[in-house]
């Protein structure tokens, strides 16, 4: 399979949010989509914030995908930047206060600058949302998302069986 | 200015969501996007649900934005049967608690079939981040957010000309 | 104790839930009366979800009890199918936010679709809910329910002696 | 329209629950369904409480619908007292909690006495469930709620043309 | 020490609360204060509750101490029946959403019925509570209860100086 | 009626709490309790706070009633002064956070101090509970308290005869 | 009285902020300490708040007020840029969760970069504290702040007078 | 590295919050600034607690930092008493309510009374925090700030070296 040029960006505020960013770079992987993942914090790098915003769309990435947990500001200041459609995955950080914190800080932008959030943790949501969004333009993946809804299904009707198999059910 | 063929579906779970969603509706208008507008419920039309679900790309929609209130399954229910982006809109309607239901409805979905969740009655967002995920392949409109967040700025630096001669300052 | 025809069924939306509705099973059996036990997912499998509340009442169906977590649609759009009574049990699953996300989008059910929810987790209240609800045409199962009643004050007199024999209690 | 021998009761905590418990009532009446609809207090009458309770099977009652607002005890306490299905209506008070005392008052029953809890407010939703209960063995209510769904769906297809008629939408 | 006759009344919805309910017999035992202590389940055992409620005072109970969790109706019940105070005590059960449920069910009772709420899992607190309302008419607890303010600020200050040792410290 | 010597003080956080604190003067009123009510802060007037909390039992307090919104140091800081029984108004004051600060900052002290909290702006059940704490050794205050709640029951049984006179009502 | 050079610079996310933020203006001119005032916007300004943040110092000032509401980013971006002290104002806007989501956003700011968060709307005490922290090398302010402190017990005792004038007091 | 003379108390309501509140004194060790840290109880040594308040200044104090849990009036009774800045860090102790007691009483202090409050648990901020307050007018202090900001880049720098190197990360 022909990696095709960087799509998507996944960004994240600390490398300690790998743990649950990984699985959107997986799910892109499955599906052939080339990505760059790396750490930018809004907090600790600004300028470094700034730069990777202004120049995402110059650089040839379509969607970005950025995980960060707590006073969550990294997806919506990128939003604030740029042009593209930036996707935000809360994550539920140590001293989190349970992922509220995460969830409203990156949900709750003002008018003009959408964020496209996606649940707690949810990183693989995260990357097949901005695969849907790929999808709007081209058909191959499109297709691909489709065969994945299939895949699901199957997998539903096997866990089906499993639990009808359980010892007093009739 | 000549509207293009159907790109947007915007949906909602009442027509009293309307005072809300017309938003999302009247920044694609003034993007120039064309939109068809209606009313689908997933808990009392579900049928309905489904069919419009089911042939929203075939119909030519590019993105779907589906805005409901309380317990706001509409927008997981279509993402559930389409491929296409769903960007959802929690709404605060009466008797909701203090929307924490429609986010939580809306934002938490689990794995395989993400909501691109905006903030509560945020419809403009919608409308926004919908341009943005056609703007991934339209120039056109990626220059046109761009040059909205421009005029984003110009007015914020006159509402700062307003605080700045707020009596006192100095 | 010869089992009656199928009565009661339920429904999870993953087969990790049979760790929580299991217990729903279990009074059912322990009270005589006959279920099936399944996957059915809204998200996943649409279609089967549909297939299975619209089939629910001709197939002998009484009282539909459906297990979810997160944003948790299950037991509301099957509410919206069928006109059986369906009993809600919201699931406290991995990466939920405390079981808020799966209460409140299984509870707050928009004028029209009820869905009767019961606590967190409590898929035994479920099947007793289940049971009460054939109860009110069945009055050996009304009168299983009293006699559990009844077990269940002995239970607490016990857990009171125990209590009473507390070191420094007098 | 003939009415039957009283299969519904109704009770709430204070004559003020009247505002958001009359449209469970007004919905058995629409359906032809009997009800008694009275003031019982846990708290200020627990005696009354407790003989309600102790005589609703015996006096013809099938279902009880109880609201409550605040730290909601009466659904609960009832429901320990009969083994008749009960519904429990949150009620949000004045000087309630924005409505969670009364939600987790009702909902968060212990193990063996569940309670049908709906929606904050949600009478009417009360009352629907009731009925869906006497459907279990009434094919002529059953009947009933499946007629009344159609109705639900006309109404939103009128709401549809509404919205789609709205300025813009094309 | 000569136990004095039973003032207090300790009871809990479940013996599994007497890992958090033994700290109220604890302090109450420390100070000399008689005390009973056994399981009344409001929702189990409505009639013991009644006749607990209902005699406690002519027994000889001046203070009841209620813990309970979930949907804890125990407090507020037995304050329901009785004129004595009644100090309640939530309790975080498994499956309780955070301790929610059982504060609110017991902290926001209606006008006419108060309960004495101390803080989530406190019972040696609801023991001091209880020992200060007796104080009120006997000066030996009173005079007790001085003491024992005293004996904190003493752990207080040897606490300070283990904090003032910290490596670093000056 | 002849007051007796005063017995309950009751203080509040500042002059706009009396709206809901004289609901607690008004009930001791009617019960013949004396009482003297004032402002004390806790933030504001520290000092004032702890000669009041010092000097109270002195007085011939016999409970102090304090009501105190937000960040409500006022109940427990008294309560960590006195050997007096502390009740604890939380009152929901602008800029509350929907009431959660007051009661929070009221009900959760640590161990060693406690404060009989009530409901939320609950100011008439804190007069209510001073009454029975002085009842635990005043036999008229305790047989008020009886007759007093023999009142509730006569005033739901009226508001009964309201709620079943409802059109409709069968 | 003779205005020192600018010492405090108060920003806010928009105009609409002003009605809230004016406060802070108005207790540094009761203080006679300059301020500058203006509308910086996180989002919609970003290359703004970068250079307001980069240049405060240089400029002259040596504490910053932000206030912001919603997803409020601003007070935490800032503080990432600047070395100065950011006092942080969560703004209850418009379509906030009960001020949740400013709170949380301002609040919960990750190791390295820390906002001193006042209340909800608590623009007032964000002026005093940073007259507070200016008061660290000034004693002419530290002697006007203690002069303030004894101006709100002087308020307290008339407030205090006119609460025991409540009829029935005694 | 020669000490300063004391610049910074830290002050705790416990000796078991010293696992928490010691990030404090390592940043400040770190940075070379001097401090004093040691238990003071709001609740249990309220004596304490106002002479240590009282004489902070006199002392040579310059900014106080009290850390606390559940209802935690420490920081806030502090800054009732003294007129230097205090920050406050809420502390998720046990049985707090998932630290939102400890917060909610910290942070939301009335008009008059402000309390800089850090994120929970955040002790090390609330150390650079007084950092930050101290280079108000000490330029070496603000200088390693500017130095210590700079650090914290080269160590994301490195960080998202790691998170590149990733396996398919391209």
């Amino acid at each position: 399979m022909i990696m095709q040029s960087n799509k998507i960006s996944i960004i994240m505020g600390s490398d300690s949010d790998l743990l649950v960013m990984k699985a959107a770079a997986e799910i892109l992987k499955e599906f052939g989509v080339s990505y760059t993942m790396t750490v930018v914090s809004a907090h600790r790098t600004p300028e470094r914030m700034f730069d990777f915003a202004k120049n995402a769309k110059t650089n040839g990435t379509k969607v970005i995908i950025a995980g960060a947990g707590g006073a969550a500001h990294l997806p919506g200041m990128v939003a604030s930047i740029t042009t593209l459609p930036v996707i935000g995955v809360p994550i539920k950080s140590s001293n989190s206060i349970d992922g509220w914190d995460s969830i409203l800080s990156i949900l709750q932008m003002p008018n003009g600058i959408p964020v496209a959030t996606v649940a707690l943790n949810a990183a693989k949501n995260a990357g097949l949302l901005a695969l849907a969004i790929l999808g709007t333009s081209d058909d191959e993946i499109s297709d691909k998302l489709a065969a994945y809804k299939e895949g699901m299904k199957v997998a539903v009707l096997e866990k089906a069986k499993k639990v009808e198999g359980y010892e007093g059910n009739n």
